[in-house]
């Protein structure tokens, strides 16, 4: 059985509140279009924020972590009204905001894998969930408004929180007790590859993008 | 504990039948296409119909309403077959069946929060729920026939939920007993709000339109 | 309670892992983009193959199959990243997949309806869950790549699934111990409308087809 420390559990619980709100807020920003009303422009927010977890907590066939606890709705909820009320000024943050998503997601990749494994399943399941987490709420803002997902993109965005998850269950499946600095390793690795991936407008090496003709 | 009259949850469930009927028609009439043959247009109807009650459950974490109970599933296949054959006769009584829409949506939202309330739900989470019921449907009806869904439109559909699901609760919660009439109001107010949002194109106001700067 | 034969059991779990592969196989060949990335490929390959099985057994609340099962996930990823590399060259056995799909889709449909039924649902349910099981996965895809989806297409694609779905469970509900050859049956019928209807472009007939005004 792999052993978590409460500390960093603790710590992963308050950072996600903080990045439930990052979510919502780029949510947001990349997800309104000109003349949604605030209601449309809140449920794209709480959709970005909380949707990975949703289909997380769904496919692990668990209670969805936001119906016995209202905080993550509530925050979300926020979030997006004063991102509706303040966008054109956010912006002007947008890459202290891209790199707040980058850590929002490099966090919410360690809670779903913790939690995956904390319910017996097999790592390799508890990789895919921290995927999961981090790349659907998106996915389902950008099919609701109409927008490319990141499926589509050359951006990478996916890549690093695969890195961060296998190097992260690798760690605490040889090493006892060591979860904590795994858990901000894999933080590191995954925060450290998107910025630069943002910084550096970084791609997949050529042979690795899709050149065959489409259907 | 609050405590729901039998005889309202059983005129919820009669009337719940002719809600799926009247989602399920005007689900076909929103979202068919010129060449669709009927096989896709009785799954649009389906969807439309069930969508939302089926999110709902899976969120909740109980069996699906329709799995065990074969009538909803049965209701909303006629209904499509119905919309199907006679799609342009059913158009001229349009406007009707927008109301009825209106009340459909109107009912479906009290029995969401009365389900999610008597599993011991959070009353914020219930009235979550009375959205998630009304709305999801519709979404994905539009997603899957390639429609601007009402997150996009300015037209006001969600807030009357909204509304209705918040007096409701507020009232069950603060009056022991009353729940009957409580709902009987909820519903009242959802309509109306709806149906004058029909009638005079109402949106909300502008300052509740976003303005910004799409990315 | 209707009896399984464990030899028909047997081969459906076997078969249905080539089934999964197929199915990835031409999820990505149907659904690749030009520039799209290796991660990207991967996803819509997972995706289109296990997509349908995961909202069945989510709708059904119980455990997610590929989630305590490594194989099909293993699968789906394999198969992804084999179409990735050779995806022109898959191309010219385009039929040849096309014919192994619609194997594939014939045998998801028994194995839902055994799955269904050995759940103890009503027969009527376990069809849906067949047709489910089958279409939710390439719908999915559509969505994600921003293709119009089958629901919009004339292609007779579900209508088989269906057929076979109300024979199989005709047969076994009426004679007892003889799911081995219904099975057996259901698959031939879905199999061969399903390559009819690819050869000859078969759509239903014109009075099946959707000629209102649109919305």
């Amino acid at each position: 059985m792999i052993e978590f420390d409460p500390s960093i559990v603790a710590a992963l619980s308050v950072y996600s509140f903080i990045g439930i709100a990052v979510f919502a807020i780029t949510g947001v920003l990349a997800g309104a279009r000109k003349g949604m009303d605030i209601f449309g422009i809140v449920v794209i927010g709480i959709v970005t924020a909380l949707g990975g977890g949703t289909l997380r907590d769904i496919i692990l066939n668990v209670p969805v972590f936001w119906a016995n606890n209202l905080f993550p709705l509530m925050i979300a909820i926020l979030a997006s009204i004063i991102a509706f009320f303040l966008a054109d000024r956010l912006r002007h943050t947008s890459k202290l905001l891209l790199q707040l998503d980058a850590l929002g997601v490099a966090v919410y990749n360690v809670q779903a894998i913790d939690k995956t494994l904390l319910l017996g399943y097999n790592p390799a399941i508890a990789v895919i969930m921290g995927m999961i987490t981090g790349i659907t709420g998106g996915i389902i803002r950008d099919l609701l408004t109409g927008r490319p997902n990141l499926l589509l993109r050359r951006e990478i965005y996916a890549t690093p929180i695969l890195a961060g998850g296998i190097v992260y269950v690798i760690i605490i499946m040889l090493i006892p007790g060591v979860s904590l600095y795994a858990g901000i390793l894999a933080v590191i690795i995954v925060f450290s590859i998107r910025t630069a991936a943002i910084r550096w407008k970084l791609t997949l090496p050529e042979y690795l993008l899709f050149s065959g003709k489409e259907e």
